[in-house]
């Protein structure tokens, strides 16, 4: 469900990339229990004063990225309400394949990463902070208009036999917190795999104008939808995937970096 | 999707009977179908001031709804807005039956009811005007409240042969129009079938005292979730069934009540 002020505003983002986005958090999540989705249905609600012309937008955006893992728009309702409201349904298939849950990991496996994440995280912060949008800072404002979920990753690390997965939409340390819990094992994240990924230049380069350290985006940031998933120990990882920490004992559920607790919060929805 | 102050008030319904309008507006849509509700999924949205218990009381709601047709919450997501927003996507299974759509109805076909029309029109007339909930007027207010569609009417007519089937959420007019353009027939409407579901005493004394005609709310009144259904001549109806009108001539879609169009309007989302 994306909310109007909440999750997107319309002086930040077109209409067409906030279908897009409101298809790819709902498609990242059939992805992350190794289904590939067929098709989704869609709740919208707007003010009476909205263009007729922005909501169908929206509704193209959503088309546009459904097929972009081949599923459709196959229903939904129209309200009106004082934000535009957009809910979401999807529904996938597994092909045969066990659904990957986010309770199977075990002690020795591997965690690993498929995706960016923080990205999304760094270009909502330019738009906070009202940054003008050159084009180095492009890039990261882009991936929150329109994150780009490893969707194929998906399926891909089901068939690998990965053991539990999550999409990572309430930030790195909060959704591998998730795991974590309903796993019953404590997560690992490895300094020495994150750093690198705080050393992208847009990341960099985004951290510098906003005055952020690009890790906090890394272990904090949500909405770039990557796929986090813990796999036995000598699998060969799927493609997309590299390794970022295992996991460790079970009983003392909860996520270290190198056995620090990080001091990140994961997204409150309704923190101010 | 059930939007605070466009489809309820906190102050005229309790959560639970929310809950359980949300849920039962979409059991309703799968019963119209032909079909038998297995699971849905709820988003949720709401203020940061909304009591915690206010809202877990409408998620009581929908799953006492859901279980009076052996349904169940399977999942969902929250968030936060400035109105109470409820979007609920149900599922059903066909159980190998083919589903009855809007478009099947053909000339010389029977038009019939189950189920109430009106009824929660007239309650929220009632509660509308400020008038005061006598026992007389108990029946419609509560009717608003919390609908009472019939479900297992869905898949009875289903097995019945019916070849059209709408649940009447916008009025029976408005909904035989739905039903009378898909199919591309005219659908008629017996005057002498209607009237007698005017002179229920509880819409009486409702009128009455709201200084409306209870036909209009026949005729216009939407959310009892009553199944409109069109059924080969000839056919034994199911037991909730009633005849009420009959398809006419292929060609002129639309809706007359003895040959004549009627005067009242469909349900209009954007309408103050």
């Amino acid at each position: 469900m994306l909310v109007e002020g909440r999750h997107f505003r319309r002086d930040w983002s077109s209409a067409e990339d906030v279908g897009r986005r409101a298809a790819a958090a709902n498609l990242a999540d059939i992805a992350a229990m190794g289904a590939c989705c067929t098709s989704v249905v869609v709740a919208f609600a707007g003010p009476a004063d909205l263009p007729t012309a922005w909501a169908l937008e929206v509704m193209a955006g959503i088309s546009r990225e459904c097929a972009e893992v081949g599923a459709a728009v196959v229903g939904g309702d129209v309200s009106s309400a004082d934000q535009v409201i957009i809910a979401i349904t999807a529904l996938g298939d597994l092909q045969g394949r066990t659904p990957v849950t986010r309770s199977g990991a075990h002690p020795g496996e591997v965690l690993a990463l498929a995706g960016r994440v923080g990205w999304a995280e760094a270009g909502l912060t330019v738009l906070r902070q009202g940054i003008a949008e050159s084009d180095a800072l492009a890039a990261v404002v882009q991936a929150h208009r329109v994150p780009t979920p490893p969707y194929a990753a998906g399926p891909a690390a089901a068939l690998a036999g990965a053991t539990s997965m999550i999409d990572v939409s309430d930030g790195l340390v909060g959704d591998a917190g998730h795991l974590a819990r309903m796993s019953g094992v404590t997560l690992t994240l490895r300094r020495s795999a994150l750093t690198p990924l705080a050393e992208a230049v847009e990341l960099v380069e985004a951290g510098r104008v906003c005055g952020v350290d690009p890790l906090e985006w890394i272990l904090a940031g949500g909405d770039d939808h990557a796929l986090l998933a813990t796999f036995p120990a000598g699998v060969e990882l799927p493609p997309d995937f590299h390794p970022i920490g295992r996991v460790d004992v079970r009983g003392a559920a909860g996520v270290t970096i190198d056995g620090q607790v990080p001091s990140v919060h994961a997204h409150e929805h309704f923190r101010p």
